[in-house]
């Protein structure tokens, strides 16, 4: 099932994505919350008529960083031993169609393409067997950063954690096998040109090593986002460009980048 | 006022902490939330009686690395030039008499006794003439760090985010001003004996620096907690230490340190 959340008339809902034509999609409204006991109420609304809001609201996001080789090597960075993780807080996430505000104190703001996964259940020390149940689905993540601030600052808060650093979208698919997740293509364009393109299964940690890891330290709760790492090919986004990330099997994640008002 | 969050017979409250003496305080139980409109009950309850909560439930705490010249010399570290900031998530927070569990994955635990800071209104691009006005109070804070994987970890989610690495209390003081917030002494015992004593004021970057810096990125909400920098003595914790962080015109934040269950 895909899993939007979504706004229509002031009210906020989730709904299950149905439909296979871009623009024909209907949400099916769901009764409770996704994360725990919930039906489909059966009402429709065309996905075009309504706002789509960031698929959870994520009580913390964690990305891990240099979990592509080709990434890591591009950046001119040595591939880290172990995975390494940093933050971004709750107040970056945007949704799809959001808009990315260019940050005033950076003059080089890239883009990101990553596979975000979604928590599902509170959990902590999560064994590598038990991973698959505690993940609810995926979604698309663009991990925006400021690449001159990131290098100046020695940990990461403003470099990638200012307000709508963390686009994700457009809707959580909660029917990828893990297995499946880590060997999907990945993409991302800037104004239609193609700039990223991977595959997870390149990723130096699979999804499991990344869940172990965090979750020997810290809980994790339903809504929280893991992000994966982006493969090669980052580069610059400037006012006015459109970035739109796409994973095979999810979909497509696009956001407008914007001077900050 | 100094306001504690707290729970008794299983519902959880604000309350004003009356007395001068310890083990005779009381709390006037508070109608309403603190950073909306609110006002004392006259329903008074013996702190005694009471298990203190974290004083707030930060939706995100920033903490401020290497803002005391001699911390920073006494790690081999170079005092930077601007500020740097990293998060510490809601799960790490606990409050005054929790248990500080010593992660599975470090053997150095070191205790920073830090002055935090709690924002009373959401705010962005905060002037530095406007700081006092998104400042709800202050409470003392243990920016508690596995400096093993602090070491080995290029990024400090999990050396400084796992959880109860966020020791915060023992309640917030509102009736400081920014002033004498810039200078208070603040000192740590381990079992009682003295290991790190430092003045606020001894800070490389002021409280309004901070809250300048990190509000330039992102949006700042109520609870939310900014941690300004540990001064020197920075040393070990082991599993049965009572650590202790005690700020001038606020108060004694206690925990225990215990093996993970």
């Amino acid at each position: 099932m895909r899993i939007a959340r979504f706004s229509i008339d002031g009210n906020v809902a989730f709904g299950a994505v149905e439909g296979d034509k871009q623009g024909e999609l209907v949400l099916d409204i769901i009764k409770g919350i996704p994360f725990a006991d919930h039906e489909l109420s059966g009402t429709k609304v065309p996905l075009s008529k309504v706002r789509l809001l960031p698929p959870v609201l994520p009580n913390k996001v964690v990305a891990f960083g240099r979990n592509y080789a080709d990434h890591a090597k591009e950046l001119g960075n040595e591939v880290p031993d172990a995975p390494f993780a940093f933050f971004k807080p709750s107040t970056s996430v945007i949704g799809p169609g959001d808009e990315i505000r260019y940050p005033s104190f950076s003059q080089d703001l890239h883009h990101e393409a990553e596979l975000a996964v979604v928590i599902g259940r509170m959990c902590r020390e999560v064994p590598r067997e038990r991973v698959k149940d505690v993940i609810f689905g995926y979604t698309c993540a663009n991990d925006v950063t400021a690449r001159d601030v990131q290098k100046r600052e020695k940990q990461w808060a403003r470099a990638k954690g200012f307000d709508t650093a963390c686009p994700l979208g457009p809707w959580v698919e909660t029917e990828l096998d893990l297995e499946r997740a880590n060997d999907l293509t990945i993409q991302l364009t800037v104004n239609g040109e193609q700039r990223q393109l991977g595959r997870t299964s390149e990723m130096i940690h699979p999804i499991e090593d990344l869940i172990v890891n965090i979750s020997e330290a810290m809980t994790l709760l339903p809504g929280d986002v893991i992000l994966t790492g982006t493969p090669a090919g980052v580069g610059p986004l400037n006012v006015g460009d459109e970035v739109a990330v796409t994973i095979e099997g999810i979909g497509t994640l696009t956001n407008k980048v914007v001077k900050r008002g």
